[in-house]
């Protein structure tokens, strides 16, 4: 089988098609045919060597994708042969709790990812894929679909009427703004680039802040709510968006912390949080369980992830290369449909 | 003023109108000019005398019910002259847990209800409505949309994707679908009345069980949804209607208890609830705040109440009449907009 | 290695010592030296065939137990040789909500329980046993201990000041009783047995009613609570006591079914819930993430469980007619520590 | 009547004994004969001036007291003359949100506190207290003790066996200790004063870190939990400690922002949060169904206030005196008794 592989340290010069013994599933495990993958930020990260000591190579990048079970081990008990699954992205959190060391099961790293044609894994780590979504869509899930999903629904649901403000337009972003749609709120979105104000109203945001217009825009969310603020934050700036974050939100609100793309380091005004009671949770993608709740709601009403761009496998760097540059606008996926002669899959 | 009032001792045919004595507001208080009133099953109880001993006569009847407000005491904060305003069904709950005693400040018994030209509330008791609905659609309100409210959405939202079943369509069930399609959830409606189903898939349920067809509407249910059960049940039936209803949630989900139209003694088959972690909770109408979050939801979503018939104060016995027949479909009102020559409310 | 077997068919009198090949671990598995086991009514209900058609022989019965890891199949991280471990209930629950098909995954019938001389489990179905608790009291945790644990503070725990009546003194009871007191709750148990009413209070009941003296032990639950009504229910009765423990809860209370001893078919009036906003919820032994934190407070509070008497392994069948004359106190257990010349397990 | 009083200008100079008319209650308010108070920091701010615009003089000053209840307006239902009441810190607030101007209804200032013989609240914003409380110990309950209840009990209670780390050994901090052990949970305290910790150790404490030696106590929270991290913190540093309470959480755990006495602006380490699903929340005081379930808490567990020093009504600057020295360990309180000549409350 093929994969791409930063065989012996980090860089994105350094990530080479290599060719691999076909993995055989043993127990409770199944083998994959890799359809689809798509690229998150984490894996740009990863590939650079930025991500940590906890990953080393040789690894096999990326942490989203789907496949189609083409192997059973002879202890798998749930999944037949042809079942279109993803991969969780921490293959041992089920549900409730997760384990306390749930970094070291990551796919992507420190556990091998999905540029590859084949992969093997264990049957609990899958999570079955309805047949409306195409191989592209269902790999954008993984990471950035319930992460979105885990922000707006789980454990506790947006109410209906509810009013959630989401930063920006990224991959995370955009699912925020459909699962906030799916439960009933009222949505509002910042971003820089008016382009793409037009896409996020077609999704369904009530109200579009363009903030190289709208300077305060932490203000113009208090007067879209009669000076209340919004009950939910998805925070995904970090340092330099956390204070407007905490003053857009009402008293008893909710910021839920995701992205530090604009730093580590950020300045916490106290009494934005003392005298308004305001919680900061925060999300690290989510339990299998909570994919699978996602799964239900997107089947329900509808909702198709935002592909910016799909990639042959041959040319992972190129998009790569695209998902650097910044100026994308949804999920950025690789097709295998047309690897080793392989039969399409759904959607493909 | 005028009012509906029983004087001396129950029954319909004792409900006779009366003048009283215009009422001043005092300290919190403020005078509302009645604009509208609707009718509840509750409120044919309390009229028949069936309700038990804590509700005496004098009683003017009738829970629900909008008014403007026409003078206020020296101490009242928060509202204007001319405001709309809903009176709460339990009018010292305001949010958290109601009062011990919750039962005695319920209007329309023991409190005096809405079926007069003029009342006096203390202001914390008042929800103000918004512009969009109209005079009849507030004064449906109060008992039956938020009891459809508090099943639908509180504590804990139904999640977008999730599956409710409702039974019936009286006026709590007319409102729960509504409720539930806008926190993004599946409805299934059960109606022993093929005619209402048209109406039933307009407000946007997504599966109609006739039950005149389908005795075995439980069965449909598990059918319609893989064989899993649904996620939560709204419970309007009671002793004949609830181990159907366990058999049709699924194995951790919630059977809200609102009705016993088919009786108060259930048979429960506990095996149903204890091998499959079935919660029962129950609702009695809901707080202030809950409320206003409820018409947060129905000012975003364009929720209007179904209305079934508009009669004039004048023709009070006639709607007590419609709702004894039980062919009604949706919320019977009573309009006081040509009475005393006063000004018409919004919408009348 | 040896065990107790159903070859072929139900009935105590068809339970007989057998002899197996030892089993070997695979993979993610683990081989445990079983040091103990103990007795739960639902064994008593497997062996005599009572249980339902999902449970078939041969089987070797009883679902709790503790071992010792005495050899690791080639995948186990997390455990070592000679780690002190006690098999979760639920094979496959670890935490979250549990399998669809949790039923299926029970030890002691469907699949093979603890009356054995070894056994061999995939490591994430493992708990491990602190030292302070010796064999027989861990044997004694995996159905009745998790049980209670998951009645009195999973999800939400008794807050410290409310009011747990706990019915009866069966194994959950007893349990419930000291989990009650860790949680900082006044704990009402009632008992049908006076002899028992002492060693109650030395587990910290502050308040015993004994059933063959006050009839009406809802009525005494009320006067102990200032009419009031208690905060929460251990309701372990079943069909007789259900109203009863209806009544003796408050307002907003919650009522969790656990057993139904006394009957299957309970008569349920329903105005005690509908007016009264009570919630019932039901517990079915729970994950293995609730055991987990069910140890971290038996460790901090030093709670023993308590010990009816210890029966060597070679007499499982006088253990199991002492459990059938339901006069015990407490947990019945075996001990394997003389088994097949064995060293003998901590607190054996 | 008599008062300390801000008349014109804030400074603790400025406050000075003064004499008014005896208020009298109408409605549902009634009148306190007030027989104690005790101060909180946020007295010391009040009176300097320093807590912002929306506080205005003349002001009596002081949230925290306790009155017997000596007028009765001729609407107040559930209370009778000579009950013993606090009135809540802010009055509005009874139970589930609190209003959104609740700060507007804060004692103390924007209100008049409890510095004066006499006081007329609305009865809903009073709470009865056990008889087992003394007059001071009473007074020492609305502000740090209802503080402490919400960061340990509301709305979800620590659970037994879990571990909360308290900060400090200020009023709220030793209530902390006091409700953490309560509810079964395993106690750290820091402190930077070795001479409190044997008082500590009595009040139930586990385990207290001297700061002055342990200079690293996140380090040594670790070290107490095997590494896990600690359950809940009470963190009432702020600026200086935030980083370090966030590093000493386990993954998942729970932070609960009250203070700031080392200042606002707190450097976040987002990395510390986003990768860890740690909850920042904070408490404002709490509501008056809060008290109660504290009340009910204090007297199951018999759980005294630990009071630093009781001065006479006249030596009302010495207290504050003692309060800015910042010397003190437990609540400064004022004792009405033998003021007017009045008969003794009890505990006195």
């Amino acid at each position: 089988m093929t994969a791409w592989v930063l065989e012996d340290g980090f860089g994105l010069e350094k990530l080479t098609r290599s060719t691999r013994p076909l993995p055989q599933p043993r127990g409770a495990e199944v083998r994959l045919r890799v359809l689809a993958a798509s690229l998150n930020y984490r894996d740009l990260v990863v590939v650079a060597g930025r991500h940590g000591k906890a990953i080393t190579t040789p690894l096999i990048p990326v942490s989203d994708g789907v496949g189609v079970i083409e192997a059973l081990g002879e202890d798998v008990t749930g999944f037949s042969l042809g079942d279109r699954v993803c991969p969780m992205f921490f293959q041992g959190w089920i549900g409730g709790e997760p384990p306390l060391d749930m970094h070291a099961c990551a796919l992507g790293g420190p556990l091998d990812g999905m540029l590859a044609s084949y992969r093997v894994f264990a049957a609990q780590g899958l999570v079955r894929i309805p047949d409306a979504l195409s191989d592209v869509e269902a790999a954008s899930l993984p990471c950035a679909g319930v992460t979105a999903w885990s922000a707006i629904a789980e454990p506790r649901a947006v109410h209906p009427g509810e009013t959630v403000l989401v930063l920006g337009t990224g991959g995370v972003a955009l699912f925020a703004v459909q699962f906030a749609r799916a439960a009933g709120a009222r949505v509002i979105v910042t971003t820089s680039n008016p382009a793409k104000a037009a896409l996020l109203r077609r999704m369904g945001a009530h109200h579009v802040i363009d903030r190289t217009r709208t300077r305060d825009w932490a203000a113009a969310v208090l007067s879209l709510t009669d000076g209340r603020g919004c009950d939910r934050v998805v925070e995904l700036g970090g340092a330099e968006t956390l204070n407007h974050s905490l003053t857009a939100v009402r008293p008893g609100g909710l910021v839920t912390l995701i992205g530090n793309v604009t730093g580590s380091r950020a300045e916490l005004f106290l009494p934005l949080v003392l005298t308004r009671r305001v919680t900061m949770n925060s999300v690290s993608v989510g339990s299998g369980q909570a994919f699978e709740r996602m799964l239900g709601a997107m089947t329900l009403h509808e909702i198709r992830p935002v592909i910016d761009r799909v990639y042959p496998f041959a040319q992972v760097p190129a998009a790569f290369a695209r998902l650097a540059a910044q100026e994308h606008c949804g999920k950025i996926c690789i097709s295998m449909s047309t690897l080793d002669g392989a039969a399409p899959g759904r959607g493909a």
